[in-house]
C-alpha cells in the first residue's frame, strides 16, 4: 500500500500531529507513506518529488504548528490557476491529469486533511475514482456533526490569553478595548474566548448586533464601578438591520476603518464618550504549538484515518463525539455549517453571566 | 432564595469559574449567594461568618487557580474530627447540627462542588433534607458519565508542558527520563499527556506493566537512533503480577524508593544500562490558572447548577457530553469510576503510534 | 512618615511589583503609605480619597499586570485639562493647588513611577518643594543611563512569542509576514524580539530603511530555499530619504494604510510579488503578568526608592546597572533618549546573523 | 578557516542559539564550521564524523532547548573513562590524542561552550596548543565577572511559574509548600524565583538556615491571616551549625528523606503543626525553549566568540556587562564562584519585603 497525505487550506495547529499519526500507523502496517508538498499542484508537476514520510521525518512534529507539507491557498485541481500566453491568468480543470498522476505514482489512497473547500475537492476526486479519507480541519470549529475540530482549542486559547493581557491595561487606563477574533460565519472562537476571558460583550455572526445595546453594557459597567470594558468581536459579526457586513465581507464604513473591530471601537467611542482602542488578533490565532487538546484529537484522527483506509471506508470523514472518533460520509458534511446554537450552553451561560450579545 | 456554595476535596483549576457563574447567575435572579469558608466545618462553628458572594467578590476570578472559598481535607460532617479531653482525636457525626445550621442561616439550597467524596456527602445531606445540586470536580477525570471534568484539561496541559521541557534535556544527555503524574485509579492524565508529549511508554493503572517490555522499547529506540526515552507513569500504575502497588498505595520497594516513578526509573536503569532520571510533577498539576477549556466548562456547569436549583432539580449532578451540559442523579455516579477504556481511541492511538503501554 | 505613590503614563508590567515593594518596605519602617488613584487629578479633588496601601492591599500583586492605582493619560498638574463654561476645553496650571493638597494630606514625600513625561512633572514638583524620588518606567527601554527599564523584558517576550507563532503559519503558506511592534523613538523591542524570534529583517527608528534592501533579503531567502520571511518593524521606523514617518508620527501613505506595518507589507508585496500579511501587536505588548526579570527589577527599584526616601536622597531616580540599582539625578535623565547604539552588541549580532536592517 | 564547536556539561536553554550565531557568523566569513557530537569523545573516535554546521542545520534552533550537538557528562579528555580488560573502569589522559585529532581534522580553533568544568578543560587544551575561545554556560549563574549566564533567566522563569502555580493550591488547602530548586553552591535561582513568586522564605547556600526562624515566619503569616506559606530552598542550602549538608552534598537525615526540600518540609511540619508538602523541580528547570533574554545573550555571545577567533583573542571568555559583551581571560574565571552578595540588591530587597532568609 502507498498512501498520500495532503494538507489544504489555511494552516491550523494540529496538522503535524495528524501527519505523524498517519505516518506511524501506516509504517506499522508496512505501508509506504508520502506527502504532497504545498497541495495538489506539486503532483501535477512531475518534476516536484513527493515528500517521503518516514519515522525520522515526523519525529518531534506533534508539538509544531503549521504543516511540514506546506499548504496552498489556490490549489484546487478543478480550478487551477494557469497563466495565458499574454500574461493574464485563468483557471483550468486539471483534475484528470491529477488522477493520472496518482495512478502513475502508484498511490492507493489519499488522506485529505483540510477544511470545507478541501472536502469538496475530495468529494469530486472520489467521483473520479480516487479513494479518499477526510480529516476535517478548521480553526473556526464550524464543521457540522463534530464536537471539535483540530486547531480550534489552540485558537481559543491564544485569543483568551491575548484578552487576559488586554484586561490589565484596559483597567489601568479605564478604556474600552475591542478585540477582533477569527470566525467568518460562526462565532465559536469569539464566544469561547470571550467567556473564558470575562468579556463584557461578545458579538458573533449568529446574532446581529445593535451598538446601542453594547454601549448600554459599557455604561452599566461604569455605574457598577467597573470603568473598563472588553468587547470581543468575530470578524464576521454583522450590525443589526444595517448593511455594514455581508456574509463576513466588510463593506462600506467598516471597510474604510480597517475591519469590524475598528468600526465597533470607533462607534462605541462616539456612543459612550470613553477612550477606546481595538486590536486585531489575525494570524496569531493560527500559529504556534498546538494545545494538548488539539494534539490529542489530531493524533486520534490520524490513527483513525489509517484504520479507515485499511478497512476501505472511503468517502468518509473522521469526526469527534466527546473523546471518541466517529465516521460520517463526506457529502453529509460538505457545504454545511455548524453555527453556534442559540439555545446551547455557551450562549445560555453568556446570558447568565450578564455578557451582552449585542441584542439586549 | 438564599443559596450556599461549598468547594470540597483537593483544589482544581476551574473551581473559581464555577463560583463566579453561580454567583452571577444567582444574583441575576435576585437570589442571595453565600459561600462556606473551608468546607462544612465553618458552618458548624456559628462564630465563623459565611462568605458573601456578590459581584465584586467574583470579579476576575475565572482565571485564578484554587478556590476563593478554600477547601478542607477533613471536612466530612458525618465524620468530623474532634479532639477528646485527653488530647487524642476521634470522629463524630455532626450532620444533624449542620442541617440545623443550614436552617438557621435560611439557606434554601446547596451547590456542592467536589469529587467523589463530596458527592457521597451530598447524597447523605439530601437524605437529611438539604436540597443539593452537585458540580463534579476531579483532576483525574475518572468520574462516570461525563466526557470531561473540570481541572483535567489544565492538569494534562501542565504535564504535557513539563514533558515537552524534559524532552530536550533527555535528548541532549541521551537519558531515560521517567515522569510521574497524577492518576491514582485511572490513567487519563498519563495517557493524554504522554500522547501529547510524544512519550515512548505510558504506564497506567488499567494496564499492569511489565518492566522488561518497557526496557525493550528503550532498546528499540536505541536501535532506531533515538538515544533517549520518555516514560510517563501514573501514580497508581501497578507492576504486572507483582505486589508493588496495591490500589494506588505504594508498598514495598517502590515506597522505599520514594514512589512509583523512582521505582520505575531505578529498575529501568538496571535493565537497560542507560542513565536514568525521574521527576514527580505532584502539586504542579493542580495549580495555576485554568485552561480555556476548563474555564468554559466550569462556567457552563455553574450556570446550569443555578438553573437546576431554579427548577428544583435536586439530587442531581451536572455533567458534560461534548460541549453541552446534562444532568444525572447523584447516586448514579457515586462510587463509580471511569477507567480508561482499553478499546477507546486514546489507547488505540497509543498502540498505532508504537507507544509501549508496558504490556507488549 | 507618610509617603504617597503615583503611577503615571502608559501602564507597564511591573508597576504593581514596585507598589508592593514600596508598601512593604515602608510599613517595615512604620511609615504610612498611600496611593493616588489615577494620577494627580485625584489629589486635586478633595472628594477623592487616597488609596491606603497596607499589607492586604498589595498581597499577590507582584504577578499582576497593569497598576492597582490606575494611571491617567492627561494627568499633568501643570497642564490640567479643564472645561470652559461654553463646553470647550483648555488647560490650567493647577500645580500650586496640588502642592497645597500634598501639605494638607500630610504627605512627606512622593515616589513617582513613570516615564519621561512623569519625570519632567516630578522635576517641576521638586522645584515647588515636594520631595520626590523617581522610579523610571518605559516599555520602550529608551531611558538614558539605565541598562533596563521595567516592562521592557515582558514586552519583548510577548512580541517574541507572537513572532514565534507567526513563523509556522508564514512557513506553511510561504508568505512574507510583517509584524509591527512598539518603539516610537528607539528600536529596542523590535531589535530584541526580532533577534530572539529569528526575523529576517528588523526596521528601527535609528536606521532609516530602504524597502528595496528588505526586498533583496526576501529574494535571497527564496534563493536559499526559505520561502517565507518575517519582517519586524518598530512603529517609529522611517523610510530612508522619504517623508513617510516624522518622529514616530505616520504621515501620508503609511497613515492611509493604517500604520507603518501595513505600509511595509503593501510595498513589499509589490516589490517581491509574494503574498504578504501584516500584524500590529499594539496593546498586547503592555498587558499581562510581568516576566520574572521585570518582577525582580521592579521589586528592587521599589525597595531602593524607599531607602532613598529614608536617606533624603530626593530629586533622584533609581536605575539599573547589571543586577544592581544605582541613583542618578532626575534632571540628568529628563528629555534624554537612549537610542540603540549602532556599534553595540545587538546591532552587531544582527549583522553577523545576516539580518537585514534595511540599510544593505 | 575551520572552526569546531563543543557543548559540554549539563544542557542549558540557549546553547542552540550560541551554535546558530557561531555558524552564521562563521559562514559569513567563508569559514567552515563543524560541531563535536556529544563532546570530545566523538573526536577521539575517528569513526564518528564531525557534525557539519551549515545554514540548514541551524535553521529554527534559536527557540529550541537542549543542544543539537548533544553533551557528555563524562567527556573530560584528561580523564576519559576507559574499560579495563577485566570489565572494570578507570580513567586515562587522552588529551594528546585529542590534540592530534584536532590537527588531523584541520581545525584551526575551538569554541568551547560550557560550565566551570568545561572551562578548566579548555584552559588545559590551550596549554597544549589548541586555540580556544570560551562561552560560559551555567544555569546556576555562579560564574564570576559576568552579570548573567545563559540558561539562568529561563531556569528562574520556569521556577517562578511553578511557584506561582503552587501558590493557589497552597492557599486553598492552607498548607506550607516547600519547593526545591537548583543551586548547588550559589542561591541565585532560589533568590530570584523566590522573590518573583512572592515566597515567604528563601534558603540559599550563602546563608546557613535556622529552621526555627523559618517556622517563626510561618507563624507570623498565620497571625496576619495568611494561612499558607511558600518556602523556596536551593538544593545546596545548609542548616546552620548542623551537619545536614556539606558542599551541596546531602548527608544524614536529609539524604534519607530524599533531599533538602523533603527535609525542610518534614521539619517544618513538626515545628509548626501545619500540613506540609514539598516539590523538587529538578530537570524541569533546564528544559524547554529559552526565554527571550537567554536567546538574546546567547546570540550575542556566539557572534562575539567568532569575532574573537577572527581577532586571535584566544584563551578568553565572553561575558556580559549589562547588555554588552566583554572578554576576560579564562584563567581569571576558572575555579571561581560568584556567590550571591549579602549586601546586594537582591538580598536587601528580600529583607525589605519581609522574606525570611532563615537567619532571623
Amino acid at each position: 500500500m502507498k498512501i498520500a497525505v495532503n494538507t489544504g487550506g489555511g494552516d491550523a495547529p494540529g496538522l503535524n500531529a495528524v501527519i505523524r499519526a498517519v505516518t506511524l500507523a501506516g509504517l506499522r502496517r508496512g505501508w509506504q507513506i508520502v506527502g504532497l508538498r504545498n497541495g495538489y499542484r506539486s503532483l501535477l508537476d512531475p518534476a516536484t518529488p513527493l515528500v517521503t514520510l518516514d519515522r525520522k521525518a515526523v519525529r518531534g512534529i506533534t508539538m509544531q504548528g503549521g504543516t511540514i507539507l506546506g499548504t496552498a491557498n489556490r490549489g484546487n485541481p478543478f480550478e487551477m490557476p494557469v497563466q495565458r500566453p499574454d500574461g493574464t491568468w485563468t483557471t483550468e480543470d486539471q483534475s484528470d491529469r491529477l488522477v493520472a498522476r496518482f495512478r502513475e505514482e502508484g498511490i492507493d489512497a489519499l488522506i485529505a486533511i483540510g477544511g470545507d473547500g478541501s472536502m469538496k475537492i475530495a468529494g469530486r476526486l472520489i467521483e473520479k475514482g480516487i479513494p479518499v479519507v477526510g480529516v476535517p480541519k478548521t480553526i473556526d470549529n464550524d464543521l457540522p456533526e463534530t464536537d471539535f475540530t483540530l486547531g480550534f482549542d489552540t485558537a481559543v486559547s491564544i485569543a483568551t490569553d491575548a484578552i487576559d493581557r488586554i484586561q490589565t491595561t484596559a483597567e489601568s487606563h479605564e478604556r474600552v478595548m475591542v478585540v477582533e477574533v477569527m470566525g467568518r460565519y460562526a462565532g465559536w472562537i469569539a464566544l469561547h474566548a470571550g467567556l473564558s476571558a470575562s468579556a463584557d460583550a461578545i458579538l458573533i455572526p449568529e446574532i446581529p448586533f445593535d451598538l446601542e445595546s453594547v454601549a448600554a453594557k459599557v455604561r452599566e459597567n461604569e455605574a457598577n464601578g467597573r470603568h473598563h470594558s472588553i468587547i470581543v468581536v468575530a470578524e464576521g459579526a454583522v450590525e443589526r438591520g444595517g448593511k455594514v457586513m455581508v456574509q463576513g465581507k466588510a463593506v462600506g464604513q467598516a471597510e474604510q476603518l480597517g475591519g469590524i473591530g475598528a468600526y465597533v471601537a470607533s462607534r462605541l467611542g462616539t456612543l459612550t464618550g470613553k477612550e477606546t482602542r481595538h486590536l486585531v488578533l489575525g494570524h496569531l490565532q493560527r500559529g504556534g504549538s498546538p494545545s494538548t487538546f488539539d494534539r490529542l484529537i489530531s493524533l486520534k484522527c490520524g490513527a483513525e484515518a489509517v484504520r479507515m483506509v485499511e478497512e476501505g471506508a472511503f468517502n468518509q470523514l473522521v469526526i469527534l463525539k466527546g473523546q471518541e472518533t466517529r465516521r460520517v460520509p463526506i457529502p453529509q458534511i460538505a457545504g454545511g455549517m455548524k453555527k453556534v446554537p442559540l439555545d446551547g450552553d455557551a450562549i445560555c451561560t453568556a446570558r447568565e453571566l450578564g455578557v451582552s450579545l449585542g441584542d439586549g
